[in-house]
């Protein structure tokens, strides 16, 4: 499996044509096209200023106790941005937690600060999944749209897919054997996280960074896929132990 | 960046030379090794049947309660080989969520059911670290220890980092700057975990799974490295959140 930058490709603004733009740049033989969000946001139109959040009463009551926990002024406008792109804040102390309106859990619903040259802040795409439709209608390949995101248990953060089309979200083991005979323990691999994670490695944040990786050498042949990636409250034990803790009782 | 499986690695048996058998098959440019903890398990003699964990009381308690949630018999020993590799029971019910002897957070401590021909369960490395180490020296080339587990938040399971040597964990964004000086969103990335979902994706788990992936055309020039991997419980907050949780109030 080869996993490549594609490079070169210029600054994307609002109403860039990026499938075309990847396009003219991808060769060779290209079995997934992994797009970092935030150059799919920047294509869509994405970049906000925070004069465009105007706060709240709940913003900011948010802003000014992460204020009081960090030390940091914080904008009551940013916390605004931060709930009018969730559904669900799972933690509001000492950070943000948030489930985006497309099923995604991340800090701050996913809002970047840096990667925006005329704006305050650059939301993620409004639907990760029909973003990475159309591109791959366009493509005539899979896409998946990544971010980076931290975790739990972990440090640090890795590449995630935050949105996917033309092939499925999860390799299913089931039924399969291992060399015994025995049932496999693993049930249900995340390949979209996976190759997220394995194009992350390659396509790096900084100013020499490039948004777009391709990968050669992957597929799916022989099993079943399932398209679930975000899991529900009720099997989530983890989310169901975020509702009932605050972090001021401990 | 390359990864590619190594493939016809033999059975692996307890004293098996790893290092000698990984050496003789993977050829060409190398610049990571990603090995499957099963492998690492076998190799060490981890793989233990269930009469070697006579239960104690907790362990009967934990295996009642599970099954009576399920509906499935549970056995105690099974219970009592989790407690023995753990150092905190993160969760007993629906299921045992624990940190295992080295930090790692996963259900059951990693024991695994399936790939061991002789006996009933494979327990992890028991300092995957060392083992990457040892097996770094020999192959002369960084090597991780990598697993597969399940997550908050997201469905299926995906390749992580259980031990690494000769490498970093994380690369260091820290003081890097997106293309016009704005400091970057994203600090620290956990390129073992990346490099370990990466391999994940050839590996595979089945009948025809191979153990060893090689991955070639990856460097961690021009970054600081870190070396932390687990969170400790004072900085993760769902282990906070978990620590006041009990399913049975839900």
């Amino acid at each position: 499996m080869n996993v490549s930058p594609v490079t070169d490709l210029p600054e994307i603004s609002a109403g860039d044509d990026l499938a075309a733009l990847i396009a003219e740049r991808a060769d060779g033989d290209v079995d997934v096209v992994c797009v970092a969000s935030t150059v799919v946001s920047k294509a869509e139109g994405r970049a906000r200023d925070l004069a465009d959040f105007p706060a709240g009463p709940r913003a900011h009551e948010i802003a000014d106790r992460l204020a009081e926990l960090s030390g940091d002024e914080k904008d009551p406008r940013f916390a605004q941005a931060v709930l009018e792109e969730s559904t669900e804040l799972l933690m509001d102390e000492p950070f943000l937690l948030t489930e985006t309106r497309f099923g995604h859990v991340s800090v701050n619903a996913g809002i970047d600060r840096s990667n925006v040259p005329e704006n305050d802040i650059l939301l993620l795409p409004k639907r990760p999944s029909e973003s990475a439709r159309r591109l791959s209608d366009e493509l005539g390949v899979p896409v998946i749209v990544t971010d980076t995101c931290g975790r739990p248990f972990r440090h640090g953060q890795r590449g995630v897919a935050i949105g996917w089309a033309g092939l499925s979200a999860s390799r299913d083991w089931r039924g399969e054997h291992d060399r015994d005979g025995r049932e496999l323990g693993v049930t249900v691999e995340s390949v979209v996280d996976e190759l997220a994670a394995a194009a992350n490695l390659v396509l790096g944040e900084g100013a020499g960074g490039n948004p777009v990786a391709v990968v050669d050498g992957f597929d799916m042949d022989g099993f079943d896929g399932s398209d679930n990636l975000f899991r529900a409250v009720e099997g989530d034990f983890v989310r169901q132990a975020l509702r009932g803790w605050s972090y001021a009782g401990h």
